[in-house]
This record gives C-alpha cells, structure tokens and sequence, in this order.
C-alpha cells in the first residue's frame, strides 16, 4: 500500500495550499517515493487519523504514523535513507536555520496577506472555525489582518536573504536542492496555492530559483491547482 | 614568512573588534595556519596594504593579496584544501545565507548599540574619519544613532532564529563548527569587543554555543581584550 499523506484542501479540494504539507511532498518526491494524498479540511478533525491531535501534515505509512513536517523529515531520512534530504549534519542544522528563519521572517510578512484569502476560499463547513482559529492565533479579526499595510514591502525585504546563496548556487543545497530547499519553497506554496494574484515580488535569483523549484520532479508543483 | 592579517585597531591596539577580521580569523585558526595580524586604524590608509581599496581583511600569503572576508574565505579553502571550511556545496550555501542572515537582521539591530562606543575607544587620529564616514553610510549622526531605543529588543529577536539550529546541534555546522559558525561567532566578537558591557542577553542554545566558540582553539577569542 502506498505511502498516504493527509493534506488540507479548501472547498475546491484539489487546491492544497498547506505549507508543512508541501515541505512533506516535496521531501517524499525528493525520496521517489510513491504517495497518496488524503484531502481534509480545516474543521474536518473526524477525518484526520489522529483527530485529538488535529493538524496536518501526518503520514501513514503501513503500520507507522508520524506527525509534524519536521518529524516527518527526520523519520523519512531514518526509514528511507537512500536520496538524503541532508548531506552532513552542517546540512541539516542549516535546514533547521532556514526553517527558523521562515517562522521569524517570511510567515510573519506574508500571513496577514493570506488569511482573509484563504478564509474565502475554504469550504463552508470550515469557515467559521478557520476565523476562530486564526483570529485567536492573530489576536485580530481576518478584516482587521487583510486591513494590515505594508506587508508586501515586509515579504519582499524578507526575501533579500535568499538572494546571496541563490546569487551563488542553482539551489540552498547547493548544486542540487536538499531540506532547505524544500522547507523554503514549500512556505512559498502557501500563497502560490491561496490566491491568483502573485502578491510580492522576488529579487531576480529567488524568482529564478522558484522557477526551477517549480520544474523538479517533472513540474509536480507547477501543476498544482490555484485559484481562479 | 607566517601569514600576515590587516586587523582593525582601536586606540589601544590590543582591542579588535572589527566582525569581518575575526571571521577570517576563525578561519584561519580552523585550517591551522600560522598567522600574524597586523593592526590599523579606520583612518591609517597610508598602511593599509592597497590604500584606495581601503578596508580590512586583506590577507597577505607570500605574493598573493586576498580582500574581502567572503573572498579570503573561498581563496583559503582553495588554497588550503585540508580541514575545509564547508564540507560541501550545500554547506556553503547555508555559509552565504547565515552571512546574508547578520546584514539584515543582526547587524542592523546591533549597530546604533555600537558606533558612539567605537567613536569614543577609537584613536584620535581616526575619530573624525570614523564619524563622518559612519553618519555616512546610517544618515543620522553618531548620537542620533547611539540615541535609538528598543535596539536591545531588535538583537534579542533576531538572534531567535538561532535556537532551532543551535537546540539540536552543537555547532551551525553540525557536530563541528564550519564557516557558518565563523561568520555569525565573528559578528558576535564586534560587540564583545566594543563595549565592557554585555548589551544584549542570548537565548539560552545561543549564550551555550557562544561559550563554546570562545573556547574553540585553545581559548584565543575568549582570551581577546575587552575595553575595561
């Protein structure tokens, strides 16, 4: 039995804009292995496999379920060694550096822009605990977040880090993408898949970058459904 | 003939602050390579080994001049291929984005804590160049700038990003330190060695890691002077 990833959708259940979700699908293509994902939605707890636990990403994979994308990374690179998503320990303590950096930096910048969008595009059944979540999360209402100025100038500044490794090297990884990679382009997942605008503007390197990002493992990102 | 290393002087010319001379000193103490260092002043062009390009690092091997402490960096492990500074391409990646990492977040934060401390320890002779050419490059005078509140704050935050890494890992580079731990450990050393005070507190992984980097290599950045 393959592989399955329960992954968020929205009330169009082929958009999937979850970012932990990504880091996780692109580590599993980055594995070759083969997966199955499980649409849930935000509400939906019945359906998630461990619903007191309530979050996504979790995979299942024969008898073992392990939760959490950074948990799910450490346990693909045990359970499936070939194709390690890290090189060296150095690699790996840089995965977690450039995950701590989208927490303190590019999520921060980017969510008041994305929340109201999201709301709106979530399925029925999940909007009123989608506000509720997030509103307490954010300590604002979803208009008074969408309302915030200057977020667009905030990501964009952001993203000026990314410019000097990607200045330099085709990937975060290097030559070839690895963990960092996979963390970073799966947070830009998030408001690729959550609106049909391009709301920010990457320096010219990160855009190239997230062109190529966008091309790995015959385009499986670039096909992902985005909102009309 | 040993190594010779331009190294930014203050007043007394035992105290060194200068972040981009100790990354390369980090470096050099990790390839195991003799060196001496030779101090000037921020105004003392004349001795500077190329006067127009006027800044320091520069590093003198026998016939060959390297400026730049990101030049000297990929110059030494070319030069010097044992005990690499990165172990592969993906670390050296991660190398770029921790230094890109201090230029927008540490070193912003950091620097209005810093500059009227340096003016006032700095030779007389440099003062006058120090503060035009700093009120320069901030566009507010020194006092202006030693003036700014909630700097302390903005460090402390910054520094965050650090605890996911240095949580799990004893060094940025792993098990050992590599050239990530010399650029953000040689950023450290410029307030270290600017003020007698200790102007910001680190999350507790950081305040562990920045012993052990003060202890690396016989205990040389622990034991360098500190203005009384």
């Amino acid at each position: 039995m393959a592989l399955k990833l329960y992954d968020l959708a929205l009330a169009d259940p082929d958009i999937r804009p979850s970012p932990f979700c990504w880091m996780v699908k692109f580590a599993l293509l980055h594995k070759g292995l083969e997966f199955e994902t499980a649409p849930v939605g935000f509400a939906d707890k019945a359906n998630y496999p461990d619903p007191e636990y309530g979050r996504v990403p979790v995979i299942i994979d024969g008898e073992e379920t392990v939760k959490d994308s950074a948990m799910i990374m450490a346990w693909l690179d045990k359970a499936y060694p070939e194709n390690p998503l890290v090189a060296t320990d150095g690699e790996a303590a840089a995965a977690e550096f450039s995950r701590a950096w989208l927490f303190s930096s590019f999520f921060p910048a980017v969510s008041p822009m994305l929340v109201a969008r999201i709301h709106a595009l979530a399925a029925d059944d999940d909007k009123p605990y989608f506000r509720a979540s997030r509103e307490e999360r954010f300590g604002k209402t979803i208009e008074e977040l969408a309302a915030t100025t200057g977020q667009k100038e905030k990501v964009e500044a952001s993203l000026q880090v990314l410019s000097a490794p990607l200045g330099r090297y085709r990937f975060l990884g290097g030559d070839a993408p690895n963990l960092c990679d996979y963390y970073v382009m799966g947070a830009f997942m998030w408001p690729r898949l959550s609106t049909s605008e391009d709301i920010y503007e990457a320096p010219q390197p990160v855009a190239a970058w997230i062109e190529r990002m966008l091309d790995l493992f015959d385009g499986y990102a670039r096909k992902a459904k985005r909102p009309s």
